[in-house]
């Protein structure tokens, strides 16, 4: 696979909203590699911002080449490296875990997968679960 | 029904998936009532910005609780007025038609769909198409 | 009256409310003579940006010392000033008719109340009512 | 109650109003539960952005469905993702106590009343009162 394929990227989706529970809806958003939305699903329940949030962490990992919980420890050493990494972003992202590079089986990047909804812990576990049925390599961190 | 649901943006968004075609890919963004993305899914071959011209043209249509084809004729014949509505929306609308609001049978607003990719005319009845086969009513003008 | 009063605000706002029918429903927004917002009330099925639109028509009152109608002029004889307004105030004009400045008796400037919901004509009469029943001054031009 | 009526918005607000002193003039925003506001006051003497405070606490606790109190906590134990919800959301966000959500008696989400002029505590007070007053439910944390 050279390009991230809608029906993947709903293959990541529904398989990562498969592991979360009522109490905590989901949203599961999927990013190409050039940062651009590819699909989106927000349970019933969610709260208003929560495609922004976990946009947000794909966003950032993107931006980074790295999963975002690399961004929420550089966030924790040099927060004003992270604030400038947001203003130069124009204020897209979200330096917390659950967001997850996805990669084809000989690395190539394709995208990326943010979620939102459930502790930071958790929604990174649903993007690695996610994209695991999607027989694709998840970067977290 | 008296919020969207996940279950019926799905609904909307395959069924109007269903009517494009290969040359000519869609991206459909569904906003729930207050402008927040639902759910949304772009067809592999789709333009880079297509999802912000989808969401951009149900956001138009949530503004001023009027289909988008309404505000393409606005914009013909007040520009001012449209790009004033634009400045005060913060830059998030696109007015021409391919934006469609989403009611229930007794009529009350649950949300829009926005569609891009074929014509606005083609994208308009995709939209209703769409709609419809999540048993909702539909207003395009 | 030097100050722009809540309970002037109030009196503008529920007296202008009255001139709405149930069909049209009225968003009324009063700002101060710094441009910020003083008191808004949305009747019940408002669209989703009225706020912001009636805003934008009083704010733009207030840029310039005319009432929105003068703006509305102004965009259809050399739209790239209103262009360049919008630009510089961040975004935050609507040129339309129904922002209209309020000014007391020795015709001190106050503020200025916006509204829409209606036709633009309607939206300037609600407003002008409004500030009469304060028995303050208006300028609608 | 499905929605959240002008009339509640202002019982809320008149309520709230009640529980202030002069010494301390308070701003009430009451946004529906898609952020978008409803109706608000600013009594005479307050600063000149406690709209865009109040607004900005109710907008936050919207943003992730927990009252303000809970973002003011977040933004204490890991500041970069409160910047980061900050940033995502376009900077509509103050995350101290005092943004209240609203809810039905059945626990439907219907908005949030926003204050700002007293201590955090006395805003967060003040927002419940006005919530009680319109017979709905309150969520702070």
């Amino acid at each position: 696979m050279t390009e991230l394929t809608l029906a993947a990227a709903n293959t990541i989706i529904v398989a990562a909203l498969g592991k979360g529970t009522d109490a905590k809806p989901l949203t599961v958003a999927v990013l190409d590699a050039g940062g651009h939305l590819k699909a989106l699903q927000k349970q019933d329940g969610a709260s208003m911002l929560r495609y922004e949030i976990a946009s947000g962490k794909a966003y950032g990992a993107l931006a980074v080449g790295m999963g975002s919980r690399w961004l929420d420890q550089a966030a924790r050493e040099r927060p004003h490296f992270m604030e400038g990494l947001n203003a130069v972003s124009g204020g897209k992202i979200v330096p917390v875990p659950g967001g997850v590079l996805i990669r084809d089986q000989a690395g190539k990047l394709l995208g990326a997968v943010g979620i939102s909804g459930d502790t930071s812990d958790n929604d990174e576990l649903a993007a690695i679960a996610g994209i695991e049925a999607a027989g694709l390599k998840h970067q977290a961190g």
